[in-house]
């Protein structure tokens, strides 16, 4: 235990650890269910092979912890009524949210036959995994998702997407400590110098340090607490360390330590927002949770040790011809004590149940994971007005993008009241032409400023990171929470969010056949710096290749518009923002 | 100054600072001309407009930093004879590169026509820039470089990638501060984890904080001084920070620092090879260069500041329809004295020429930026032993990745005296059931290790960390550098790298047509956990677009193998390998 925590004292009255303790555990018991049982959910029998899945799928290392923190965080959100969503990188971990919206009820809301009783749970054990079943990651069938977390890298810069401009959201941020290793994930950290807290949402960011990843170590649990902290410091934050495998000092050092972390928040916002504090970057809290990979899990599996180990990242005791295994399957479900957390009906004990936030509080619910719902159309202003004049044809010089940079100064400034469109860019909005805007907006910038510098604002709308990943990341989020914004990127470097691209297809795809996600506006780029235009760079900023790569989609995902002059642009801006 | 800085003394004598500084206005002339000049390089004649290229190409901004980092680096390369290539961040710098290797006489012998004399001062200068002349920014054809720095991000892990298994290399790495933004550098400094002291050589990270990208200020010359150094030391380095803008000081600073740099790096090295230190990850040096962007460049142009602003990114000075600026280029050429520097025939004077080290020493002609050259074949194993029984068909079953991981544990054991080949992966070799090589060579960790874990080794030569970009970048230079290896990756997630492997396969076609250029070894990747393999994943973990990506390339450039079974891959592999 860290010094800063040990001196942070009990916060949790024995009865609230306790009943806080009780939901934990059936969090994890209904993780557990849904990874290994096809029958006997509550187990009312004993267990046999028959009441196993045949093919043993889904992820347990990073679920309880995922879980413990679940469980925590609503109990913030009830004390203090906060907005709050939960964003989780470890995606892996889908059993533990879907436990949890369906323990706070969410779940069953958005599916009503997996009902909060023995046969919702057997149904609910047997509807996962994929295929034929639920994702076995937080998927957009997730209740209270928008960050699906299969490909490792993105939590940081959605959490932040999705704060900005929601001032009084809070983003929970689990970060697996592996994900850190990510290139994405490791910019990521910096989007606290983009972050108004006056204007903007926090996120608590919460690394999820639990050692391990498939089969190595992490690099981040094996540099020692200086280093860590130094390197968390470094990003602009002020790390908090969480550190236990006692279940009951555990809950109590992390109830500090949130207690502590939201009050830190609400003081920066409260210094921002009443303009009485310095202007200058905050240094947000953050939380280090450093917890066994697998707790609560089977120790020791075949003589090797599991519990805080990478051997327990999936599922920890798999082959069940050893006779010996089914035995501590039993043990281990029964651990968890589920005869105290069901009631005979299979339905979660009201005594623990209530300790969930109700309504729209409840992540699971909250509408902010749901932004189609949230979305308003733009404003836009009539684009023939900005139409360059053709006397006849061919006879007009015109630079396309400054064209639409004066479009989308006029955009921007109808919506201003709004607050629900952002441009994004690499460092390159005002190569890109498109520097008209800043006569409305600013580039948003909370670092430390100079005298020379131009159109920097702590309020401006215009995000620019040399960091095509922190571009997509943001502006994917501020879209999944139900706003607007166009991300322009030379042609040649967008092909560095490829992948991110397909992830956020996909999502659009299968959100498609959900029946209670609204539709979100669409993910705009303004693609610039074109292969034939070259005459200072060269080859390597050459490479249309992105046109091919998106179709590759379905149109009913993905259009691509090939404006081939200034007012054919502008009417393509219009449609697409439209 | 930092503290730190302020007590390291002078180190140069009055006369070599003096040579030092003249060569250095030398290389920022060269660097200019080439910008601007189409004829009377030597400025002997007046300047007029009929001097000016009528189109302005190229990055003065980054230039005179790295061209004062090229002329420190010869120093030591020179007192201590050393082994060092210089990576270059910031690519489109690329003039500063071009002229140092002109000036060592590198360039000359791998361009005869452009000789050390006026006229083929003159042909240096006209033959910049691309398209019809000389790419402008570091390419396949600057001598001395294996990194194009076009595409920004991967510096870090190129240096790196070059430094494993080169025991006595040294190889700098000049990093952009904007640079420092993108995902890929961000986790790159993590490299340090993965470099061990007894057996690699060693990076020298620089980081160029000249504060602007193309129109904002970097992140991280606006966090504050403590942010910047805890970060660096999160990252594991020791930061020495050399600051100024009087060059005869910042000469003196830069020349204290970097010998005392050079200095823990033998320290660090001694200590590992003798034994005698402590086994631990040890804490390297790094150099934080904070000067001002388009240093001895024009301060203010039409009233505005452009030394020490963005405004210098590119050509400080552009249009010449204003006569004020043909004064001002005038001047600006001549504050570097070029009578001094060149001789009447246009040779770069002897007094100065001789401070560069001479053949395989000077950094254009080291032969590990030439990897092809170094490249020797691997050992194999005979691939039909390794191959799965089949007593007719359709009979046999077999784990082709298995089978395969057996066949690369025998190419690890026959290449470890050779240390020519490493296997690279996202922490997936495991997963990918290449697990037989931990049999022969272990997981490289220099960082801390715990008693359960297993197959990590200090001398290990499988690389796992969770970043895509890492595997290809440290991948990427290992090659360019005359190496083998092989990169397995779960399908969907090598998107990841998919401008990373454009911008390799553009420099493997262009190298085709340099005749100095020798061929290095292929890039192979191994894809694993295809889209119809996602039983437990689903939907994100499917994404079979990366064909498509590659076979984009032309056939002399990349080829795809689709191995249906255990002994079609054995084979698959035997011919890539080779
Ligand atoms: C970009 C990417 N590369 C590789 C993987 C394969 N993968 C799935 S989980 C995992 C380890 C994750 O470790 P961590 O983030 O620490 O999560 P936890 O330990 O909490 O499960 C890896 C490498 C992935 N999902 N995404
Ligand atoms: C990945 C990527 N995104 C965007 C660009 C466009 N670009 C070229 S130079 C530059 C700024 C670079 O700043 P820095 O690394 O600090 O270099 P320096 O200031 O030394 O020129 C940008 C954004 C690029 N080359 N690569």
């Amino acid at each position: 235990m860290s010094a800063v925590s040990a001196q942070r004292a009990a916060s949790l009255s024995p009865d609230l650890l306790r009943r806080m303790d009780a939901y934990w555990r059936a969090a994890n018991y209904l993780s557990v269910g849904q990874i290994y049982l096809r029958d006997n959910p509550l187990l009312e029998e004993p267990l046999t092979l028959a009441h196993i899945k045949p093919r043993l799928l889904g992820h347990f290392g990073t679920t309880p912890g995922l879980n413990m923190l679940y469980v925590h965080l609503n109990r913030l959100i009830v004390e203090h009524d906060l907005d709050m969503i939960n964003i989780i990188g470890p995606g892996h971990g889908g059993p533990g949210l879907v436990a949890h919206t369906y323990l706070e009820g969410s779940y069953t809301e958005h599916y009503p036959a997996i009902e909060r009783s023995r046969s919702g749970m057997h149904r609910l054990f047997r509807q996962f995994s994929w295929p034929g079943g639920i994702p076995s990651h937080v998927a957009p069938e997730t209740p209270g998702s928008i960050h699906e977390g299969g490909e490792l890298g993105y939590s940081i810069a959605h959490a932040y997407g999705a704060a900005f401009d929601n001032p009084d959201l809070i983003v929970a941020c689990i970060v697996g400590d592996g994900e850190a290793e990510t290139g994405a994930l490791a910019t990521s950290w910096h989007s606290n110098k983009f972050l108004n807290p006056a204007r903007d949402g926090a996120v608590l960011p919460i690394l999820h340090l639990n050692g391990f990843k498939i089969a190595n170590p992490t690099v981040l649990a094996r540099i020692g607490h200086d280093d860590l902290r130094d390197l968390l410091r470094g990003y602009g934050y002020a790390p908090h360390f969480v550190e236990g495998d006692d279940p009951m000092l555990v809950h109590q050092q992390l109830a500090a330590t949130l207690d502590l972390a939201l009050a830190e928040i609400k003081a920066i916002q409260h210094e921002a927002r009443a303009g009485t504090g310095p202007s200058t970057r905050p240094r947000w809290p953050m939380i280090v949770f450093k917890t066994p990979k697998g707790w609560t899990g089977p120790k020791v599996v075949d003589g090797k040790p599991v519990e805080g180990t990478w051997r327990a990242h999936q599922v920890p005791i798999a082959d069940f011809k050893n006779p010996e295994h089914l035995v501590q399957l039993d043990a281990w479900l029964r651990s968890y004590r589920p005869e105290e957390l069901f009631d005979e009906h299979g339905k979660f004990r009201e005594e623990y149940a209530a300790l969930a936030p109700t309504g729209h509080r409840r992540m699971g619910s909250n509408p902010h994971a749901n932004g189609g719902a949230l979305l308003k159309p733009l404003a836009l202003p009539g684009f023939r007005d900005h139409a360059v004049a053709v006397a006849q044809p061919g006879v007009a010089k015109a630079e396309a993008t400054r064209v639409l940079g004066g479009y989308l100064r006029d955009v921007m400034k109808l919506n201003l009241d709004a607050a629900n469109f952002r441009l994004f860019g690499p460092d390159e909005t005002a190569s890109n032409r498109l520097d008209a805007v800043y006569a409305v907006s600013g580039k948003v910038w909370m670092a430390e400023t100079e005298a020379i510098d131009t159109d920097l604002s702590q309020d401006g709308r215009v995000m620019e990171v040399l960091s095509e990943h922190l571009c997509q990341g943001w502006l994917e989020a501020y879209l999944l929470t139900g706003r607007h914004g166009l991300f322009s990127c030379y042609e040649a470097f967008v092909h560095i969010v490829d992948s991110m691209v397909n992830q956020h297809a996909k999502w659009l795809k299968v959100t498609k056949g959900i029946p209670w996600r609204r539709p979100i506006a669409s993910l705009n780029y303004l693609l610039t710096s074109h292969v034939w235009r070259q005459d200072h760079n060269g080859l390597s900023h050459q490479d249309p290749g992105f046109l091919d790569h998106v179709a590759n989609q379905t149109a009913d995902v993905a259009r691509i518009y090939l404006p081939p002059d200034a007012n054919c642009l502008l009417s393509v801006a219009d449609h697409a923002l439209r």
